[in-house]
């Protein structure tokens, strides 16, 4: 990410990484003031076993395009939210409007969550364990909504 | 996708994914008027080997969240434009505004092209045979671009 | 409608159709997350005797067009605003934009208690009573502004 | 609807009623130009024996709203595309942007067909050979989409 | 206006009139909860001597292009901002869109201090003391301007 | 007008008061070619016996809001369609947001037509022959509604 | 700029050109309200030794535009925010929109600082010593992030 | 520029730049497929006595932020009009939206001819005789547009 102002939204992709058992490297770069050290990164991404690049970007974002011009490893974008002005589409845009030849798999605006899940995706289609993990994941929220779900039915819904 | 009229746009992930060596499987499922169908090839996915599913989608583009509802494989979401009205915006926003533990891999509108990258991305993460075809890929790109800038240089721009 | 935290903005409907004196069945499902048990509720709604399912969504508001795809049944979509960005667009698109022969009556944002007064139109047109009701409601609002108008007249705007 | 042009659109509504066996009436009605007329169209339909009044109106699209002041029928309003400006909002937002009390069913833009559909659900409701007619129409629809898929698996598309 | 929660906002077409030493009529009408009424105020107004019809209006602001519908007096329209939802533009778009034969003089959202100068304006076309005013208040604006602009040329901007 | 490739539209205005039998004059001035012209015609306008100054103007469309500047007369905007970008909200935000005190009267996008109507209705407010004539043309545009209407129901919509 | 209540936000590049030891002129103009004091300032500029004009503007935000009608120095816009609708996109359109042989180069909304960062940019294209500086308050920026990111990945992002 | 499509639009800069007496380098320059020319091509442009970067991006536009990131002149940057989707707004946003100290000074969507002036204006800056010929086309723009409002107020514009 970009600042360390990011990191309490971008930690929620390091939080499920951890849930789901998967090691990652995170650090603060950026495209506009440290360039050189974006390339540096990226370039040695795969070479260290990195399997994605979650790079979360706010207004004209350009990290994620930066880094999907050094490598082939999947790049993952996560718009965030800027304080000011266009603060819903300014960040998408520069996200999802890269080249053709040049893909960012992008996320909803401060979806760093549902990026660190789409990163266990990309290692679990090559990973057991990782893909068992998730589908429990995902098995544990299709329970909780049927319990609350359940809930509401039994007692009524002005009773909760 | 959800018919026969998106294969014109759809087909160019087929394409890359030729060019890459990659096999696949392209077929027709509507959310809203064979979900059953939907389902069933969703659940099915992984047991046949797939590593990702690419859901090309236009207006309300339920298609990939459905999909999304019923695996943990990646789902690499393809808005397509429709005739008509919102025609940016429906389709993307149904693909990224996923709720947290759903994620869709979002690419631009029309780009399933990137979309066919992206699912080659995830492959080549564990094989090096398809790793090396994307970095070649990638520097195909670079020299073409290179090739018409020397000429624009050598020549003047007024005299191509 | 998705989640315990909709209830707040959908029971707009249930008060207006308890004031209307009509009954009806409130709970919660999910789209993606509980899947099975959306299409279990919408194939038995009919049978159940009702006459249409209001289904309040925020986001990519899948639900509503998932419960259209399994009934007959006339579904009016209520978007429902969520937290975070895109905050009029992303439902109300979402609920409008679904493909020919799978319509949902879609209202404004939360817009829980038209889409109960709606619901309660539709078992109207074919049940004197509730006709009769929703025409007093009708008359009860027109008298209520006229005499706010008739006190603005009187007074004066400045002294109320 | 407002104007012979919008006949081309607002004619898949009765399209889709001839289809289903369904009879009404259609006229022109203008909110800005034949006001009185509007209100006395509107405060006959209950007595003529109509069940809901489908409205197409462009641009400001005051019609729907218009007649849904004098009447406790169900209003589905269909936004028609005018030919300048603000071609997809905004017609929609003045059918979506009733006050509470006064709710129209909107569908999406030029969404006439869908209308009729709407229309017949709400018949359907209270009977049984209507609610029959638009299940077939429902099935047809998803064999429809088999067919083609199917097709596609067969035949490969690249071979249709 | 639609409402008495409009007062705060409209009361400002009252303020300048009042300042401008100018008469008017200000009363609460709903076009969708009380039509008739409009209509009733609308045929009368030139008779009562009126010169035009400022009208506040939210979301799908059908007042003043009902009010247009029933008069050739000038009709200006003040979009309101609702608290909910397309908080810009419903209200504007619903003003700006009327048909050809039937103009709103449309203003800024909020912009009733301005509709009541421009009432004021279309006044003084005829009448020599009101275009006076107009011109002084014109004036005591530039002055306003000025003076504040000569103390931070002055005292320096950081001294104020 | 600001250029004469505006001509087409803007002669809109000018055929309604012609119709109207209204006289006015018609001219090119550039809020950013022509400055100074722009100012000396503005000024002079009210002493030449003007009632209103009819302004269109594209893109910035900073015509009619010069015009205010240097005026009290009522400053009617036509929001003019560029051929570039922003197609339907650049000249109109241009129009609609000037500040407190420089009201300009805004139509909807190439509203030339309804700009005449205005500037007629304006000169109706003091004018018994303008006012009539306004009337008669507002009643001639019901009765042409009314017998398409009268045609659609007589003979039916598909026989027309 | 146009008000007193911009000042706090137009400060940010007097801030930057007093870091930057670049001389410069602030008041207050508006296009609107002292017409005649913006073509005086503004024709007197180059005279005085200016190298480039910022201009600030909130809403309609004229005020740059008609700067560059007088001017053939670089006029630089910052669109301000303003408190009311439209509120990303009001003033940016009015800068970008200028016709051509009026360029303004607009900014950020709000972009005071980058503003003054420009204009020291346009005189170190002749002065060595402001390029000079430029350069260092470029190299500051990279190490102050750099910084961050060591400490991050030094400490663990947890533990910061 | 990116591509030799952009040519068409972006000689505009070149023409009007000839049309000065102005040299300059045209090129063509990728920022996500030959990034390392980019890099290159910037850190040398001042050295070659270049006095600002003209850059054209269409779709995500990351050209002239990349750029910006590597140099201290003035970054001039054109929004180009891709063919598909957000065509408004996507390169715009890119190119105003860069972080505080990489300021881009943002021209209208293919808005290539006020680069070229724009940058001839940072030359006039500092050059009696760039500064000359900027006010003789200026004095010719008005020169043209009053001819025209002379030809159609004397013919009257009927005869035109």
């Amino acid at each position: 990410m970009g600042s360390k102002s990011d990191l309490e939204l971008m930690k929620g992709a390091a939080d499920v990484l951890d849930e789901l058992g998967i090691s990652y490297e995170l650090t603060i770069l950026s495209a506009h003031r440290t360039p050189h050290r974006v390339i540096k990164f990226t370039e040695s991404a795969r070479d260290k076993g990195m399997k994605s690049i979650i790079a979360g970007a706010g207004m004209a974002a350009h990290l994620p395009g930066v880094i999907a011009a050094f490598t082939t490893l999947p790049v993952i974008g996560v718009p965030i939210k800027a304080n000011v002005t266009f603060e819903v589409l300014d960040a998408i845009i520069s996200l999802l409007q890269l080249p053709p030849g040049v893909p960012i798999a992008t996320l909803a605006l401060n979806g760093a969550r549902n990026a660190g899940i789409l990163a266990a995706q990309i290692i679990g289609t090559h990973n057991k364990d990782v893909e068992k993990r998730l589908a429990e994941m995902k098995e544990k929220m299709r329970q909780k909504v049927e319990a609350i779900a359940d809930e509401v039915e039994e007692k009524g819904f002005r009773n909760i």
